[in-house]
């Protein structure tokens, strides 16, 4: 008999450890417990599903359970949720249906995500209050938000943003609040955060900053309005994009070790604080590839390669390490892409180090060639070492991803501004400028040296 | 008085190391010499003009030489060829209208640039055989093609390549001849070529690989045949594209070594064989990152970066250092994109190293996001120590450009298919697979490892 491999939580990271198993041992028996009917799935697409962009949910998975089951052999179980982890006796109890069912594992992975936020305040508790967390629930959240006229959403991250964009998509009035001074307050810059702000109001988002939330009140338990330290407004929902935290219940129960952000401490090889456990994805942090302390990020691409790691390590050993991130991300605000990599200026300083920036506007394209654009180009730098530290481009062209993640491949090799400079990037007047737009940006915070 | 630089050739390397020199010694006499009416000019462009998608033939130059000279006090001398060059007495002899002028210098920096290749066949002195060179030249190019019906364009390099596209935009009948097997026959491998004979043909392009052109004929001095080993072709005009070769007349006359590439030899600092004179641009030879090998690349990107060493070297001595080239390049053929870097997998091969390489087709966005469409990667490796040698991608999408330099970034870093595969690449349903493409390249490369 193989190794069993029990895998809690079927979401990006748990699909993926799941499938790298089986790839890495044809003899094991991989099972795979998600308590929802997707597996594969992540919340990223439901702002798409919601605006009318995605037409059927169920296509925001990558696989049905069914496919993934067949084609590499993994025992899938949907709706199947876990709520205890024995660990003395290397078994999992799960309800299924009506009854209690235990999975004996030699291996486990602890995949079971992140939960959104809800704000400790007053008539939190509302109906009408909404999240965003798993595929399957797309439908009904559409379905609540089509009825309204005015929607608050709270909180101006990637979520936040994008759902206030499909709610205009929808044709209704939003209110969008944010309790810091700028939107994407912990992962972009003021400066550039700007740039965003002019292209909601643009599109009609009525933006609330420096708003904290303080209180939901309601009518027949369904929320009303929105109480700020400022007023109170009269809303029909309320979409909650305050971020997420990681969904450690089960870990903590069975004992394991959390980190300072509050995840699951995992080491390089995505092995948790108890033997034969690893743990993978939002559930667990990571670190910084640039300053090397704890993080937690909760983003798709980083879930799917700890899975992969940790399904690689859960049946070959200490066969593959997980090097750290550097939070690149990317959301499309209406007709804005807004991108980062690395630190900002801000979390730079608070790191210790001595930044220094530079923020160019450059065209996508030859100058006479039609059809560019201008995108805006924020490059931090440590003075001492002359290090890329951090990068934020906002632009109304898709390019922007393709920018930021040349930055984040320089970054994460140590680039220094001589390295962007020396860069052998690709020209063609269709495509670019004869100067790239990130080495002009290196260009300027090089201070006269290029 | 300031020190005297002199630059023979106003194109994009002399034009950046007088910038360059000018901003790094604001004391210097700094003089541009350039035979044509343009500065800062490159033969990117022309293909757009003649195509009709560039108006004015002016465009295409950044700056007019009345705006350099006087934004950068430098002293602009168009229409001024250089004919000599005196060593010893540190003089250089130009023909400006119909007198002979000198000019003085301390340090001197040759960036004359790059000719096209005419094959040595019978008939290559008629008229109607055209090249690209200069911008300036370009209305007259654009006049002669478009009085034609049939033009041969002899050469599948980017320029031929570019050149088909621009002709067939101005309705022409085109028949594109190249002597080996594959366009692209020196950067690309034959997989990959082919996706570009299927859209060349898509466009209405007749196609005659492994067809050598081995001679022209004409009537009253004019062309009207392409002969080649195959048969013969009537035709109105023939544009040539079969490379081009620095231009090392004047350097060759001053005594300065050539390169095992037969273009003018530097070092690092852009430092010819004698003293005090660099050359930076077309006219002299690089080295690959890769194989550490002397090479020959006439590319604008690399030319403005060797004028910028060259220019800050001129005024400052050992100041700034060039790496090296990987040969990045992109161009559109029609609606593709097309580019590369690095090793193709038989330069590869030719260069001692045991490659393996993966050919993918992976799409832009997330499955579900409308919009995306599919590109194809070719990645390469070194099979021993895992590096990355060489990408090579091609899709209808202007994404390709960014993915090429991402793939740039990291093999300029010395980046591993481990490496690629960790790297923090950005994730977004409209802008990305979750599996960002390269990554996907890199996964099937790894072969079971990820």
């Amino acid at each position: 008999m193989g190794r069993r491999v029990v895998i809690i939580g079927g979401g990006a990271a748990g699909a993926s450890a799941a499938a790298r198993a089986r790839r890495l041992d044809p003899e094991a028996e991989i099972t795979l417990l998600e308590k929802g009917p997707f597996i594969s799935h992540a919340p990223c697409g439901i702002p798409y599903y919601v605006g009318g962009v995605v037409k059927d949910a169920q296509e925001l998975a990558i696989y049905t359970p069914e496919e993934f089951a067949r084609e590499r052999r993994i025992n899938v179980k949907i709706n199947t949720e876990v709520f205890d982890i024995d660990v003395k006796n290397q078994v999992v109890l799960a309800r299924e249906g009506g009854s209690v069912v235990k999975y004996q594992w030699d291996v486990l992975v602890i995949a079971t995500g992140a939960k959104p936020i809800v704000p400790p305040v007053e008539g939190n508790e509302l109906n009408g209050i909404l999240t965003l967390r798993l595929p399957h629930e797309a439908p009904r959240l559409r379905e609540e938000v089509e009825r309204a006229s005015t929607v608050a959403v709270v909180g101006g991250g990637y979520i936040g943003l994008e759902m206030a964009e499909a709610l205009r998509n929808l044709g209704k009035k939003v209110l969008l609040f944010e309790m810091m001074p700028h939107v994407l307050p912990t992962t972009f810059d003021e400066d550039m955060a700007k740039l965003v702000h002019e292209e909601l109001v643009r599109n009609g988002v009525e933006l609330h900053l420096n708003e904290k939330v303080v209180g939901f009140r309601g009518v027949n338990g369904h929320v009303n309005k929105v109480v700020t330290e400022k007023g109170e407004y009269t809303v029909d929902k309320v979409v909650l994009g305050v971020g997420v935290r990681p969904d450690t219940e089960l870990a903590e129960k069975a004992g394991l070790r959390l980190g300072e952000t509050k995840a699951v401490w995992v080491n390089e090889y995505m092995e948790t604080s108890v033997p034969n456990i690893y743990a993978a994805g939002d559930v667990a942090e990571t670190w910084n590839l640039i300053t090397g302390k704890r993080t937690y990020v909760a983003l798709a691409p980083a879930a799917n390669k700890m899975g992969q790691v940790a399904g690689a390590n859960a049946v070959k050993g200490r066969f593959l390490k997980f090097p750290g991130v550097l939070g690149t991300a990317i959301t499309k605000v209406f007709n804005l892409y807004v991108a980062r990599t690395g630190l900002t200026e801000r979390q730079a300083r608070e790191e210790g180090f001595k930044p220094i920036s530079a923020t160019i506007k450059a065209r996508t394209t030859a100058h006479y060639y039609p059809g560019g654009v201008q995108v805006t180009i924020k490059m931090i730098a440590d003075e001492s070492s002359g290090r890329v530290l951090g990068v934020q481009i906002v632009g109304p062209d898709k390019i922007v991803a393709g920018y930021i993640d040349i930055a984040a491949a320089l970054i994460g090799k140590g680039a220094t501004i001589d390295d962007v400079f020396f860069a052998d990037l690709s020209y063609a007047p269709p495509t670019a400028p004869v100067w790239h737009p990130l080495i002009t940006a290196a260009r300027v915070l090089s201070k006269g040296k290029y």
